[in-house]
């Protein structure tokens, strides 16, 4: 799976590193600080997810490529911005100094913009074969990525750190923090590979579930991985009194919340058969993670 | 013209209202934060004139809504960005505390990005009569506000402060940081409302001269204008050792290219015949502003 994966992570970063070359002009600079954040080592869940539930109906990397560049971008530039002094105030990320560490606090602010930005150029310059469906994945992606989604996710976790919140209170945070965009990932595969429409609700349904597990691992992982593994502190969001599924409901039943939301994932691809196993795979080596 | 433009300004406002209403979710201070800036008292300057290059062309207010109020949110995000502390750190604007001086620097950031996001939110959601051309409405709108347009200006902005520069590099600068965004607004007016490609050559050599004079403009009102016209402190550029062309070439020789490059812009209209009457006036307008 590992091999597999790392296969497939060699033809995204080459599909990034093709839409974003430093460039010869006065302001190469932001290039080289987009650069920095991108090809920090990030796992590329994202682009995986979307290239697989297009995968899975028949789609290929070159049925997502644009869209799966460019919600990676998004990614990475709610990195940057989260990792600002205003907002998390991190100096280190997967083992390496931050963007505002590196660049200073303006370019790492703009450069985070241009990674937004240039999502929605990649995503608008490529000649669609199907021009209706490539809008519609437009509108999944940019709202996915709004005040309606990641932004609006990141607002009310900022707003709740250092206090005590209920569960439902954590779950719509991180549904809207880092469930819209693994959301969007799948079914923008899936709108784009021709789903039907009851297709994509199972996807998202998939993307829902598997995105609540991926969270909960995450926030287990602070608590009990490697500061080597994880490339940051171990305890970093609880010492900073981010509110995690650990601090409300402990380790084991942490663990026990990853298991059943990756079940009902899992269980929501059931009507796709034989041509789900790599989708369902994946799914358990992501949840089983240890970084 | 006074009453003309505020008219239209009040149809441009009231389309960006109901883009963004305040809505009754746990992170509804967003919406807040980014009304809080859409409705400061901007003079919809790329709205109007997208909406009059289209309606030269035959187009109406319809035609462009989405892109216009998109064209105003990027324009807004801009300025919440810019102002931040870590970038020209300024407390007023418009005669108002800044984005982050109300809502604090976290909100500020994310203010902007919610913009930014918003834009192609809106121009994807839309149900394109044309969904070709929409397309390609949307690429010029993101290319002309990404690394190649205004964030690649104020990149090398930034980088020159504090710094004698020569009158190409500041041409430069603004040719990207305000020139890109003047250019996309009457562009993608000429393509909504149907221009041949050589009619949208002639729409963006008049926005291209247009954009530099109206820059010079700004430039002599922050050493000419009061501060109860413009909202903030005169010399307040000069003062931050921002390069500007009356710093360059003085006052006289600055009024000069004003009107070198206003007649520059208007000749580029010649073969719209009377169908460009309107847009000549506004350019007029614009360009003799004292705020």
């Amino acid at each position: 799976m590992k091999a597999e994966l790392r296969e497939r992570i060699e033809v995204i970063d080459t599909s990034l590193d093709a839409y974003l070359p430093v460039r010869d002009v006065p302001q190469s600079e932001i290039y080289e600080a987009m650069r920095y954040s991108l090809f920090a080592g990030g796992k590329r869940l994202r682009p995986i997810l979307m290239w697989e539930c297009a995968r899975m109906l028949g789609g290929s990397w070159e049925t997502v490529r644009p869209f799966a560049c460019a919600l990676e971008m998004i990614h990475t530039y709610s990195l940057i911005h989260d990792d600002l002094p205003a907002m998390d105030n991190d100096d280190l990320r997967r083992g390496l100094p931050t963007n505002h560490i590196k660049f200073g606090e303006a370019i790492a602010i703009l450069a985070g913009d241009a990674l937004l930005n240039k999502a929605f150029e990649i995503v608008s310059e490529y000649e669609h074969k199907d021009v209706s469906r490539a809008m519609r994945a437009i509108s999944v992606l940019a709202s996915s990525s709004g005040t309606e989604g990641m932004i609006g996710g990141q607002v009310v976790d900022l707003a709740s750190e250092g206090k005590d919140i209920t569960l439902p209170e954590l779950q719509y945070i991180h549904l809207l923090k880092t469930g819209a965009i693994i959301r969007s990932a799948c079914v923008i595969g899936g709108i784009l590979a021709g789903a039907e429409d009851d297709e994509i609700l199972a996807i998202d349904e998939y993307a829902k579930n598997l995105g609540i597990a991926f969270q909960i691992r995450d926030d287990i992982l602070d608590v009990t991985g490697s500061e080597e593994e994880l490339g940051k502190p171990i305890g970093s969001d609880a010492g900073k009194g981010k509110n995690t599924y650990v601090k409300l409901l402990g380790e084991w039943r942490s663990e026990m919340l990853v298991n059943e939301f990756s079940d009902k994932a899992k269980a929501a691809l059931s009507r796709f058969g034989d041509s789900a196993d790599m989708l369902i795979k994946i799914t358990d080596y992501l949840i089983t993670r240890k970084n």
